[in-house]
């Protein structure tokens, strides 16, 4: 995904076969079902019945909506299918609760999701990591950039907020086991529930989902309305009739051991560079990395790029800039036999 | 689509198959190429080329902006492909131009398109028929709901505003002929051009475009990356492949024939009936029909279901509110044996 700051260099990084990207954060494409996804596809198309391809409601589909209510209940949320909206991806989801809630400021982590914190800055809703304010975003369950799961105290923490954000993307890949108990499960009134299917199943398709506080439900549709009247139709079909046709929950278990095997074959190649500081993840698709080396991240970046490795530069993810360099290095979609020459470019920089 | 005011009686009337129905303004679903949309849908979810399935950047595939910009150079306009941002239908284009403006008040006709007018007021952005402002939104080609072509003194008119939203969604389904030039040929530097393929191929793909003025571009992108990071790849390479495969140009030859024989049609059935008023439309989907009627629209939709008829309010359509009575009908996706029942079903309401 762009980030506008650094997006030439991590655009040309794209295109050159030789630099070894930890930058991106997609999931491995080799793990997305396409033959299933194609039948899937081709049905939605060819099927007469609630019509993929017409108008629809701007919701989504009552038989995807009744899928992921399902799923959140089972996790101990009280969710009916009314009660979900499909959105065009988790990101859009985020728009939508700015929209309904126009709020001039947000607490946040002092490490967040960059794309959560570009949006919140682009809207004038100042992100905060230092304050306590009434909107609260956060991933509990695993968060972005770090991988870490929210202790328990820090759960009640985000729930002292009068509104709360939970951003659930990557709750399915918690490399320990099954998704827990989102906190919708323990607020239902003041959370803003959000998901996606981008990490478990397939990005491009952009079907993700906002479970909202019931009183915001209605405001919640009509600004969806007006801002692209659905998500589509051809990728919500595919996603419900996928969903009906396959054992999901074994699929979730296949990939949170590949993730979980990914993370630990990056992060034993770090441990041999003491200058690069990490904490192993518990989920998720990377590893935040600090280092003690003051400077221009850009020009790092630019360097990096020139010994054939890429990053993606730690300030696009931190709510205040700090002096020291980070960065987020994505395993998810990298080789991982090309994980401990990469790291080896990277610590040579340093 | 849901239009909040009357959205459960027009629920209620889209379910039940004893109400004829002009409401909606949806395309002929037998028109759909399911076969071979359902064919590019599996080709591209099973294709490891550019990987519709994987995040892409924001503006959209090249291929697919190259298409679209390919049939604005054909009508005369100064596009490349990298002016062209693919958008979930043509509904997000417009919300995207008011994300970057940030207009207080735009000028329209009295008459418009009702969910440009939603996104309007819901953004805190005045529309006004009345007087000259800064932005202009209008339907040059074909506009809705009167299905009208401006004339050359009513384009020059449009084009002295400062900055111009062309929306340009009906444009190949004009009656007499293939599309005209758009503003955007005349007027590069201050026209937001808005397309869809949304009438012409499938609504539920939720694929449209913007092309704004140079100087506005890297804005829209990084407000599009905000929104939703991207439109959803599938969709987009479904309408990639397809045209690709397709002689485009005689499929729309074909809607417009099919279209203008059910507007001659419908106009012949409303012929029958003086209390409806209407002028026979140039284009797309809908007759704007007025009467002398004051009175709740609202009342008079809860009694045309009863009596077996659905219309759109016309209140929906109108910038300003009117006293006299007036609706949209859309011909568009209804058979055309039920015209001239459906028309006596409205008459006897009068």
């Amino acid at each position: 995904m762009p980030h506008p700051g650094y997006e030439s260099l991590l655009r040309s990084a794209a295109n050159d076969a030789k630099v070894i990207s930890f930058a991106g954060g997609l999931p491995a494409p080799e793990t997305f079902p396409r033959k299933a996804l194609g039948a899937a596809a081709m049905h939605a198309a060819q099927s007469f019945g609630h019509d993929a391809l017409q108008y629809d409601w701007s919701e989504g589909r009552p038989a995807l909506r009744e899928h992921i209510a399902a799923r959140l209940r089972a996790r101990g949320a009280d969710v009916v299918a009314d009660d979900v909206i499909v959105t065009n991806g988790a990101q859009q989801a985020l728009a939508l609760v700015l929209d309904v809630l126009e709020p001039p400021a947000v607490q946040v982590d002092p490490e967040s999701y960059s794309s959560a914190l570009q949006l919140f800055r682009g809207r004038g809703c100042a992100p905060r990591a230092s304050e306590k304010l009434a909107l609260r975003y956060a991933m509990p369950a695993i968060d972005n950039p770090w991988g870490r799961a929210m202790r328990d105290a820090e759960r009640a923490e985000v729930l002292d907020a009068r509104w709360v954000i939970e951003d659930d993307a990557y709750a399915d890949l918690r490399f320990d086991g099954p998704s827990l108990p989102p906190l919708l499960a323990e607020a239902r009134a003041k959370v803003f529930h959000v998901g996606s299917f981008s990490k478990t199943l397939s990005p491009g398709l952009r079907v993700g989902w906002l479970v909202p506080p019931k009183r915001w439900r209605e405001r919640i549709k009509k600004a969806k309305n007006q801002r692209d009247l659905q998500t589509s139709g051809l990728a919500q079909s595919v996603v419900e009739r996928y969903l009906a046709h396959t054992d999901f929950d074994a699929r979730l278990a296949r990939l949170r051991g590949l993730y979980g095997a990914r993370a630990a074959k990056l992060t034993q190649a770090l441990r041999e560079h003491p200058a690069l500081c990490f904490v192993r993840p518990a989920g998720g698709f990377s590893v935040w990395v600090e280092t003690t080396r003051v400077g221009s991240e850009a020009d790092l970046l630019a360097r990096a790029l020139t010994a054939g490795v890429a990053f993606e530069p730690g300030s696009l993810f931190r709510c205040h800039p700090r002096r020291a360099i980070a960065m987020r290095l994505s395993f998810s979609s990298l080789e991982p036999s090309r994980y401990v020459e990469g790291v080896r470019r990277l610590a040579g920089l340093f």
